[in-house]
């Protein structure tokens, strides 16, 4: 975390299903499945924010990509569970986002992932300074 | 199947391993799963064939596309089996190509498919003619 | 179809978003993954009329099992998109149903779907008869 | 890391193809599913040591499943990549196991996971202790 990190008291949460494509063999959600689940709360909290992905690679030639994330595995999910998915902005650095999400089901918490994103060129895949703009929409959010 | 179509006898065969990731809480195959399976055997067709779709894509602005699948589910694909993926080249028409596909266990047969790919432009997804070097290519496989 | 099949008006929809995880390098959804939001809308039709699938196979050890599916792809579906998802219950036979799905954006349709599910005993995976009860809730809908 | 860990020289790779349906519209591998090929080769190292979770599950009642992973991504898999994933057991623990995993193409790493599994009884999902014969397979190898 460098100065020009900001903590961020943005705060999402979204729901969603899971259905017999989420789960395995074990009866529960397969594993790497809860992944997908953390990715739609991201992408909802910015299409909240009026932000799309999509735009952002077409006109700012910027994308986003995961260069790690930490997940915690507590209590599974299972088939037919509506569960709750938070999204909290923890820094915004220079060329990167740490996100803090859970996963929750009737306030117990299932799954904790700390991602870390950076924001890259489209064409070069190198950092790429966050914009003023982005970064007053992702800390005022 | 107009006069430009032609039968072929090319045969290929593949095998996959199921793994966790393709089972669903009903314990086998997630249903939409066999069709990753089917994929996999008609790119590793073309590979066998030294068909590179990303190359088609790259170079010469061609993608095939699934217009119409019809999929019959015959035994369940469970967990560790070691399935086999046949690739059989039906007709080749002007711009599209029809070939049937069976997934098989120790000889019994778990799935068909008989699926039809559109050949196109990548830009316009209009429909685009499969040359003659490429016909050739599919039916003396 | 034989004389215990009985046409039903049953009608029901339901709203998907489109995310990463349903996309593929082409930049669309991935030909398999329709599969996944036309059961998402199935699994969604039977929750709307009380019936959980999972409860089924518990109390009534029945499952239903797709045997066979006709799937015609008209236009892409893209990252983004809000698709809507529809389920009409064609027939109802002794241990059988057939529906009709589409899956559309903006009242266009991408993509068609009939598929034929059938009435399975959960241990012996052998046909079992559809109860009157369950009959009478699919047709009433 | 307790006195009954050890530490194993185990090690372990397995070769895997990148396809259409591990990649998303950033026209890379989509960011969950690497987890599906690090769980193909933490399968395919207990299969090469003829442990078949399958059997563990009915015959012992003890499932593995994962309570934590960090996932480090360095660069991206692409379609049609062949990539080697390896396997080093770590630690062995009371009731768990820490493994080290890489994903890799022509000796370059696209990404690390260190994953924590936790064997668990199948019915109360509560930890059970692993077994001398179970760690002797897994230390020796």
């Amino acid at each position: 975390m460098n100065n020009l990190s900001k903590k961020s008291a943005a705060n999402f949460f979204a729901q969603y299903r899971v259905y017999y494509e989420d789960t395995d063999a074990g009866g529960v959600m397969y594993y790497a499945n809860y992944l997908k689940f953390f990715e739609r709360a991201r992408t909802d909290f910015l299409r909240n924010l009026e932000i799309s992905q999509h735009e952002l690679i077409e006109k700012e030639k910027t994308a986003f990509v995961v260069r790690r994330c930490e997940l915690d595995y507590l209590r599974p999910a299972r088939l037919d569970d509506l569960v709750e998915v938070t999204v909290v902005v923890e820094e915004i650095n220079a060329a990167s986002i740490v996100m803090r999400q859970e996963m929750q089901k009737d306030k117990a918490v299932l799954a904790r992932l700390k991602v870390e994103i950076v924001s890259v060129d489209v064409e070069s895949f190198r950092p790429k300074k966050i914009t003023d703009g982005f970064r007053a929409l992702l800390s005022g959010a």
